[in-house]
């Protein structure tokens, strides 16, 4: 029988995946679960969006060009530059979602066993596409003691040898809701100059800034132009992830040649969801405010509520819409199975995202779980009611 | 300055790419140019597909599941065994595009420097797919005497290393229009069997197989359930290529189990374009049957032309949109360059694409060009007129 590769051995399973059959299974027994667990928005997407692909004319549903229109990639760099990020259309490929932007943007500037450092905790996929591309994740370790804030430049300086090719950021972060500060971005900026590394921001919660603190992107920096690449995407800003788009943005000229190959390679972006992406640019800034008034609420709430309960300890999220939480249990991998398992509320319970799959030293993260708050208000009160009832009568 | 990535330098670029600034001139000049170049169909989506979009009913438009619904995979599954390929949802993987499933298949099978012998010429994009995994493409040399046949056995034999996991076939071909014989494909079976290896057949065109001959898929062969791949696409089969929507087909679970894993990573296949593709599958035979009329008078008048022209010689394709052409030149790459730049027969010429750009081995297929008949039959005329005048008056 033919094997399968060791790459693919290697390829992390989802941290949430393993629970999902004991989420089936407590829903067939009659039970309702709350699902912290996911960043898949309830947010409606924009009217204008969703209106441009059901009034689409099409015939023949042909392929885009492989870095996306030259229209589409025109308004996105408006939309940049009013955002204090200074880019042309050839700063830009669009990509089938930030995920994939992500994926060009390892393979462009990464061979295997290169080494790109990842403050930690982080999204837990960028371990998958680093192993598809056979790079190697160094992790640097940041605290929930001051809410993940940047670890600080001299433990980056500690990692970097000849194989570094990067550090990446997520800004705001997922799972953290951490917002760097512009102070924060400058020591990077620093500390990238000086090793010639490039600078990767995964902006894709870049809207969804709080408490009136304004988001620093690596391309607002002069003399950072080489040097910096944003990964974005329409997923979350305007609650469509199921279009899948994004884009990849840099000054690297060689960096954007070299990216367009993989774009190519691949023919094309998904064509309906171009057009609900180009329309969605044209989302009147009313949606944001009230969008993002809402997450603040639910921020607001879910951390007040979960304060509440003794022997928990939240880090405060600036941003994104999660937030990670330490609680009073030894292993939360075990403690999120048991929730859907063996625990009810009055036949409820909640389904939360156990932290250590956001980190990549072994051991760190046991006792953290990560919360989405994509629920409303009234549902985020009870879920935490139910973890706070759940954690009276857990025994490990 | 960080520097991009080996692999980033080695990404090939698609053998057309090099042309489109050529043909862009000539438009500007007023030269009309008949596009032979790329495998982007004329023909109308079915209605149904079409339809189904515009009548969505999203208010938030989420992800979709990683590996597709099960209810579409179940929908799949029911068309596979239509075509006789006894499978179930539990065997396929959604991709976006044939292109991920590409990816995703390799990735799951082969480790950097593994190898994947691929009888040449083959479709171009999976030197692209190989570089980015990693892996080294080892082609098997086919000939256009034979129309493409497949290479002896033998030939294959002697490239088979410790390194080998796969035998890419691709059925019907990009860029040949070979149809592989179910004797072919057993030939392929006790090899793959004798070596352990995987048998990945790129089926995107198993729709398009003329003159009552028999698409035979390497999933309806018995005993090859453990080697056998399939890749397949809505692009071609419902003229959808902006879709994006393709799939994983095998009946080996080890491979199922990984290749989920690189769909995880990415979340999820475009969610419009899901529900195109669902539709699609209930299109009318009728539809097929027209498109497949359409088809076949097109190589024949194609086919017709090109042989009144001395010193061509032309594959006969039995598949697909494509055939391969030999030219009374030494290099079409410069050949189909002049053909954008410095002739036109009353204001109009042709592009065609190169077809060393279809071959691995350096050198070969020099004097060979692939031509897509996408276009109407008047234009097939018209484009092989413009070629006979062209390589009267070509000076080489
Ligand atoms: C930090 C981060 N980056 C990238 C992505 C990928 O999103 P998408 O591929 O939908 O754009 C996600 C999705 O959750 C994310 O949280
Ligand atoms: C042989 C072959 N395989 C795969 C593909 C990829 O197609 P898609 O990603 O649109 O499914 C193509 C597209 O032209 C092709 O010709």
């Amino acid at each position: 029988m033919p094997t399968i590769s060791k790459k693919g051995n290697q390829m992390p399973e989802s941290p949430i995946r393993k629970l999902v059959p004991y989420a089936e299974d407590a829903k067939k027994r009659g039970v309702k679960v709350y699902h912290l667990n996911i960043g898949q928005p309830d947010i409606k997407t924009p009217q204008v969006a969703l209106d441009a692909v059901k009034n689409n004319n099409i015939e023949t549903l042909s392929y885009a060009r492989s870095e996306g229109s030259e229209e589409y990639r025109v308004k996105l760099s408006k939309y940049y530059k009013n955002n204090n990020i200074n880019v042309t259309e050839d700063n830009i490929i669009v990509t089938t979602g930030g995920s994939e932007a992500l994926f060009f943007t390892m393979g462009s500037i990464a061979d295997a066993d290169d080494e790109i450092i990842i403050p930690e905790p982080f999204y837990a996929n960028y371990n998958g596409f680093a192993t598809a591309s056979g790079v190697t994740v160094v992790p640097v370790i940041s605290n929930i003691d001051d809410n993940f804030a940047l670890p600080k430049i001299e433990d980056f300086e500690k990692l970097i040898t000849k194989k570094t090719k990067a550090i990446l950021i997520c800004n705001p972060g997922n799972p953290t809701g951490y917002l760097y500060s512009k102070e924060e971005i400058q020591k990077l900026k620093e500390i990238v100059l000086k090793h010639d590394l490039f600078l990767i921001a995964d902006e894709v919660y870049r809207e969804f800034a709080y408490d009136g603190l304004e988001h620093t992107s690596v391309l607002s920096l002069e003399g950072l132009e080489q040097n910096a690449i944003i990964v974005d995407s329409v997923s979350k800003r305007y609650s469509m992830c199921g279009a899948r788009i994004g884009c990849i943005v840099s000054k690297n000229k060689d960096f954007i040649k070299t990216a367009v190959k993989f774009a190519q390679a691949r023919l094309s972006p998904p064509t309906y969801a171009l057009i609900a992406s180009e329309a969605a640019l044209e989302t009147p800034q009313s949606y944001f405010d009230d969008v993002k008034a809402e997450y603040v609420e639910r921020r607001n709430t879910l951390i007040a509520e979960l304060e509440k309960i003794e022997g928990v300890k939240v880090a405060k999220p600036k941003g994104a819409f999660y937030c990670v939480a330490q609680l009073p249990v030894k292993d939360t991998d075990a403690f999120a199975q048991w929730l859907l398992e063996d625990f009810n509320m009055n036949n409820e319970t909640v389904m939360v995202a156990p932290a250590s799959g956001f980190y990549s030293t072994p051991g760190e993260g046991k006792n953290q779980i990560r919360m989405a708050y994509v629920l409303n208000k009234k549902d985020l009160i009870k879920s935490v009611e139910i973890l706070k009832e759940a954690l009276k009568v857990y025994k490990e």
